[in-house]
């Protein structure tokens, strides 16, 4: 049993009508609703306001995975808690990191760069191509899979060159980016995937979903 | 002063009218020409028709980086000289893969993968992205340029997981490539490099060029 | 269930009386013996005098991970028979290389180097260190492991770079290797592990069977 | 011209006798001196104790390469300058990490790991072998060289996975580390090399100030 933890800044969801009709459970009550369907995923959920940002000493070491999403609320994220999941990701941890979490604290204090990468909302149509075909993320999946709307994401990334890279995406204004990257620090496995905006109902897309579930696996 | 060895199949150029007057010089004039301009470059060419292929143990042994660009002939070339380019290639010759040498018999004996990559002749624009922004090979180089007239080349693309990953690049129907990866196999540096279709002028294209000049240093 | 074939040259076992002693059952069936105590694993052998050296298309077609020990009998090994379990690989069949299989015709066609390394046989004392310590292969071990009798082997090391460097060993004389070394062609995932020579009982060393089962999980 | 910065936390020279007798103008002062003869890197020296431990943003700025020494005095080392100089380091500078740098602050802040290291200050003797022979760090270098004094470091080393590694050093007592460490992150290269306690006159040995010469070139 794989015990999963997907956590939420859910500060979107509380301040716009238009991300809480997207989301009305948040963006971690739709994604751990498709991980429940696992068997062997024992599954809950924590968001930013609850004591701790719901990630106590207690909460993390009975943590297997960690899903991680945030965006605009990270001035009031404690560097403390970053400092405590970030160890326990190095003792072994895994960690999914989604969509604007690349610019968070917590996913700079483990790559060492920005994370900075171009963007553009409009709603644009994505295309998630597989570059890794035998990897364990991409099981059960076509060659690429497209997301109708979609925040696009650009390079230049500045992440450090992933130790795996799987997943590339293309956007028809021209753009691309590296979209699913496989780190190791310490012994924590770490993957970030790109699409996931708070606008659009990303995270009901029954392939971006599969993809988490195997990442967790 | 590095000594580098154009090399070209260079069958197009006789058999096809249009590609003879694209190129008058051949690809591997095209590109010696450009060469030629960087002083510390001692530029040579050679082509797959000359004596063994132009590919001499002598002429081996004098060149530190080769050129190399096929498409066609590859049932015409000699395994045994493949072999030899090969294994001057892990004594430390340096290699430029172009284009279609991704699926010839040499870069296929370097990788242990088939080189297979989708494709499609329709003069579509593409957008090549730099996605190590420090790397030597992109020195001189904007965020990203464009090719007017290409070849689209697609993922899935079999080949290992570079070494480095340099260059990603767009079309604009939907497909994207890992279109510059680096390599090293024995003490020999590889780079492969994927535009330059032999119906469109692309290696007369100033960044095209600039890569290609910045790979050989 | 996993389908494992484990593959032996099997000459030295019908040469050798030492070995012969060392290995009864044959270096794959001490190999098979310890893997068929993992309930999800489906073991099979095969060696190399056997019609189209055991390793025919039905065969292959039924096998999820091949383990592989080759050493003085290359030579008659098949050059068709090569790009045939080449190409399973590429299509995604795993396989584990043991020990000499380093220089073997099979793992130079998928690295495309020549896989030389220094060896002295002097039964010495081997220290293996994980340097990959949340690796899957790693589950279960100490931070090093000591394999009393080895053969020596030392960089340097002709290979490309692993994707993953997941044991580096130690030895007496000053030598050290990589000699855990993951790699990914095509969809198939390749490991190659140096412990094992033939005339030390290595594959009765509880970790380093262990690695092999981790690694064919 | 190359403009190479020689900074040193400088401490042990001013507090040890043996430490000030091996290295009369410093660790700083030994390497720079070697560096100076390189006649296109122009080379300057800094200490923590200078104002700003000599890390002004000015003099970052006409910094192309960073050789960065420090062991015990970081709870001293401010972290606004640990940031300045990753971010200089993101926006393109070179940095050499030598030694004990590896659990320094700025190191870790660009690995995002802990840095740690197995340790034995035994006077030992270490032999580092080169593991990537066509590397433009190992020009000049044998297949290993051996330093006859020298503190044991050993795996497990708590580094991400180098994108490139160069050198691997065994010792007598069974340990093995990964000595030569390449990494990009941003735009700056960046080197961690193991070699160099601050009791052992390291800093003297040939081959080693040949690695840190290759490494800022």
């Amino acid at each position: 049993m794989i015990r999963v933890l997907v956590w939420n800044e859910n500060r979107h969801e509380q301040t716009s009508e238009h991300i809480a009709r997207v989301y009305p459970e948040g963006i971690h009550g739709a994604i751990a609703s498709y991980l429940r369907q696992s068997p062997d995923l024992q599954v809950s959920t924590a968001t930013q306001d609850e004591p701790e940002h719901g990630l106590t000493e207690a909460r993390l070491a009975e943590t297997d995975v960690l899903v991680y999403w945030c965006h605009i609320a990270q001035a009031d994220f404690s560097d403390e808690i970053v400092a405590r999941v970030h160890q326990r990701i190095l003792s072994g941890m895994g960690a999914v990191f989604l969509h604007s979490a690349c610019v968070g604290k917590l996913f700079g204090k483990l790559m060492g760069t920005t994370g900075q990468i171009k963007w553009r909302e409009a709603g644009e149509k994505s295309r998630v191509w597989v570059v890794a075909p035998g990897h364990r993320i991409v099981e059960g999946l076509p060659e690429y899979f497209e997301i109708e709307h979609e925040e696009m994401y650009g390079e230049p990334f500045d992440i450090p060159a992933p130790d795996e890279l799987v997943f590339i995406s293309w956007f028809p204004g021209g753009e691309v980016c590296r979209s699913g990257c496989c780190y190791t620090r310490g012994q924590g496995k770490i993957f970030y995937f790109q699409p996931g905006h708070e606008t659009y109902p990303v995270y009901y897309h029954e392939q971006v979903l599969r993809v988490i579930a195997n990442a967790a696996h």
